[in-house]
């Protein structure tokens, strides 16, 4: 067999079984070997940096890496941005990143260029296999690299004259190291940390399972701490009948105004809270100044046993924690879709087992209170703040659940940069409802232009936030790539428009005209 | 001043008018700038990829850089893919990124990032500002090596501290070095290889303005070499009434063929013919193994001095060029569009002094000879080989050069990875007329599974290559970002929506179903 072929069933004797591509030239014996090797979900996208955010929300839906074909040093750089935002969030992926062959690199080819050198930034572990015959090996290691906890970004360089030579050899990926656990002094530190009102359970990364939850419930319970999580998770279980869990706020006023109740702060799978952005004034550490903060466990922990542990120790095994009531049924929202009417609305119709992807910014700032009593459902943040992750990690959740689904919330800013993901959920026929808050405008930005000390904004600076000359028309654009779509501008409309979204198996766009 | 005031009137003061953004908050304050100071013309994009593509284009029209605003590591990294192919066609760039304050870098925030690391790549010059007080200084560095011939990449980082402090100063650019020019030795063993057949002058890069074409033109006249350019040219002149020079063919084997008539090449501002890619079994060096390859001048060194001094020194400067012949009116081309007929429709419809940006690979094979003779006008090539660069680069071509018509050919698989360009085209009101050929499938790759040796293809490899499920509606996607558009499926409805879109202020794009 050749290398590519020893690449395509390592990876699949690995458990890695769906690969999102963008192949070229360089990649074609990967692409060959598809048809000669059965088991691998090939997922074709037009934009690299769809394949990235569809392994990200893959991983985090299906608790392991998918792969991603890419062309080159170009094609990986297009695909930058969603792995920097992969590696925040703590997912694994494994990618394939064809190479020209040495002899070929050595002449400076026009599609030459350091793919190691454009892969380091983004990735935890990089590689360039030199012979056929360790293909196998080196994919074992990445598959490897990228299981360890609580997930890595793993990059393998396959010259084309290692794809393409004999002597391909299968390898399997070893276990990667067992997740760590803390010592009894930190557990004895975080015990006597969390003692009633001032005292504060911050939870991040894999601490946000429904289990791992409602053990969080029980200690709070049982002490009186508060329990928190980071502004963006990789993924909160979420909804009625179980234990809530309020974000730390992104605006910075507001976060610190939140914080200041609390001087001893335990971290689980969470870090000590800071600003998005550094602010002239402010101070990026969001916590008090006598603040004791106690890092218990880091995302790549054992968060499970370390709750569990803790829990334990605290006597509240058995204290039951408290649960979100299930939902009334309130009146249906009605009046102009604002980011209020659509927080109602949301809090109403997300559908049960749902998976929501959020990337709604400025709109959304309203929508974890309001949806905290919805039906039962999984939410996912962006974790890296490159905006353009939502439609392609709503991708990955919903190739890896094809049975949920999914919706996708996103400002229309953001949904540009990877709007070519629609194509490949109307190709794949994937159950994705999204919503396009399009309020024309980097809205975001008009509030930091204060937050940075630009007080008085002219009209040029404005026009560098402004989406709105012209306007996209967000129903052409979901069609002209296969989706069905319609625009909205009431509470009314966009709980219709939901409804048949969600009664609809292929993708469906709602622009909200706000 | 602030540092970001400092940079706008620096860049300004350099010559640097022209800022194609896509900002976040790290970079408000340059934004806010924008107002203070009159004169830079910013030109929002929705995609990084888009700015620097059309920095790219820019550059190649106006002969000086244009600057790209991006935000943080993601940022730039989106903007990566054609700031390589920018980088590969000698273009200047001058890239402005925003970075955290170096407190804030400290905390590994979400959007903390190794920008220098993903700048180094695809950069010829990277640094990172310190103070406010030398942020000037900084940036005219930048434009100096942005300048440096034939053009290079420069990366300003302006941490957000060092833009918001107070103790900027305007700096202006020096000077780039003066280009090279051969030593009396090389010109003699050129002079001395252009004989007669067999003898090849090989142009690249700014060889193949039109005043050096019609001094190629003598030399050839004078000699009996014959003229050549490599396959990717990043501005050529061509036309009724200039002197003709056919391309290094893509195909491999075409290309080996081609070259094997010639044992004696110069070149000038052009490298040794080299294959895209390595295919098993076939040579990566283009040229016989007995040919003499004369290095005379590189892309960097002053094309125009040497082709002078080697024509006087040949004793041709007052020989006659050929000229390419005046257009006859040949029969209006008819029937269904293929790459046959859309070439002839090109040869005659390609309006006087118009900028062609190329993309169409396989569709474009034919577009050489059957435009030839059509009105004098300029053509621009991808240089890096990064698919995704002909409608940014049309942007940044029609932002140059607002007094001429910008013709955008692309294939449908190239345009959908940067097809955010077209919002800016409306934006901007840019004329530019976009032709995109449907043929539904990543085509080159279909004849490159054979080069690489995959002579038999499966479905699920012929899967990745095809555009067809869905179909893309290109009307549909214009419309949505605010250009007319029309579908054509014959020869004389591409005539007609040519006309119409040649006729058009603004964007307009015609779709060829093929």
């Amino acid at each position: 067999m050749n290398g590519a072929e020893s690449l395509v069933r390592t990876l699949l004797g690995s458990g890695v079984d769906t690969c999102f591509t963008n192949p070229g030239t360089s990649e074609m014996h990967f692409v060959a070997a598809l048809d000669h090797v059965p088991g691998m979900r090939s997922i074709l996208t037009l934009f690299e940096g769809v394949a990235t955010g569809a392994a990200d929300g893959y991983y985090r839906m299906a608790g392991r890496p998918a792969s991603t074909l890419l062309h080159l040093g170009p094609g990986l750089a297009n695909g930058l941005a969603n792995l920097h935002n992969a590696k925040k969030g703590g997912s694994g992926v494994v990618n394939i990143v064809g190479e020209h062959a040495p002899s070929h690199i050595a002449l400076d080819a026009p599609l030459t260029s350091d793919i190691e050198g454009i892969a380091g930034p983004v990735s935890h572990w990089v590689k360039t296999s030199h012979a056929a015959r360790t293909v196998g090996a080196d994919a074992a290691q990445a598959v490897q690299a990228a299981r360890t906890a609580p997930g890595q970004i793993a990059t393998l360089i396959l010259p084309s004259e290692t794809a393409w030579t004999q002597g391909g050899a299968v390898a399997f990926a070893e276990a990667p190291p067992a997740p760590a656990m803390p010592d009894a002094d930190a557990l004895a530190k975080a015990a006597e940390a969390l003692d009633g009102p001032g005292s504060l359970l911050l939870l991040g990364g894999g601490a946000l399972t429904a289990e791992n939850l409602e053990t969080a419930g029980r200690i709070a319970a049982r002490t009186g701490c508060a329990i928190l999580s980071e502004w963006s998770n990789a993924r909160m279980e979420r909804g009625a009948g179980r234990v809530f869990v309020g974000r730390v706020p992104y605006p910075i006023d507001i976060a610190i105004k939140v914080l200041e109740a609390f001087d001893r702060i335990v971290l689980v799978g969470a870090r000590a809270p800071i600003g998005f952005f550094a602010y002239p004034g402010k101070p990026a550490v969001l916590t008090r100044d006598d603040a004791r903060i106690v890092p218990l466990a880091g995302a790549g922990d054992d968060l499970t046993a370390t709750l569990d542990t803790l829990c334990g120790r605290l006597g509240a095994t058995d204290t039951p924690p408290a649960h979100v009531a299930e939902r009334n049924a309130p009146a249906t929202p009605t009046g102009p879709a604002d980011a209020d009417t659509i927080a109602a609305v949301l809090g109403q119709m997300i559908p049960e087992n749902a998976i929501v992807v959020d990337e709604s910014i400025t709109t959304g700032r309203a929508f974890g209170p309001a949806t905290a009593g919805a039906a039962p459902h999984t939410w996912l943040n962006n974790c890296g703040g490159s905006i353009g992750y939502s439609l392609p990690a709503a991708v990955g959740a919903a190739v890896a659940c094809p049975d949920r689904p999914v919706l996708a919330l996103t400002g229309d800013g953001s949904a540009m940069y990877t709007v070519q993901a629609i194509w490949t959920m109307a190709r794949e026929a994937l159950n994705i409802t999204m919503v396009i808050f399009a309020n024309r405008s980097y809205q975001i930005l008009r509030g930091e232009l204060t937050n940075v000390g630009v007080g008085n904004a002219g009209p040029r600076a404005i026009d560098m936030l402004s989406l709105d000359r012209p306007a996209i028309n967000w129903v052409d654009m979901a069609r002209s790539m296969g989706a069905e779509a319609s625009a909205v501008s009431t509470a009314e409309a966009l709980s219709e428009a939901l409804a048949a979204g969600f009664a609809t198996p292929g993708p469906v766009l709602i622009e909200v005209e706000m």
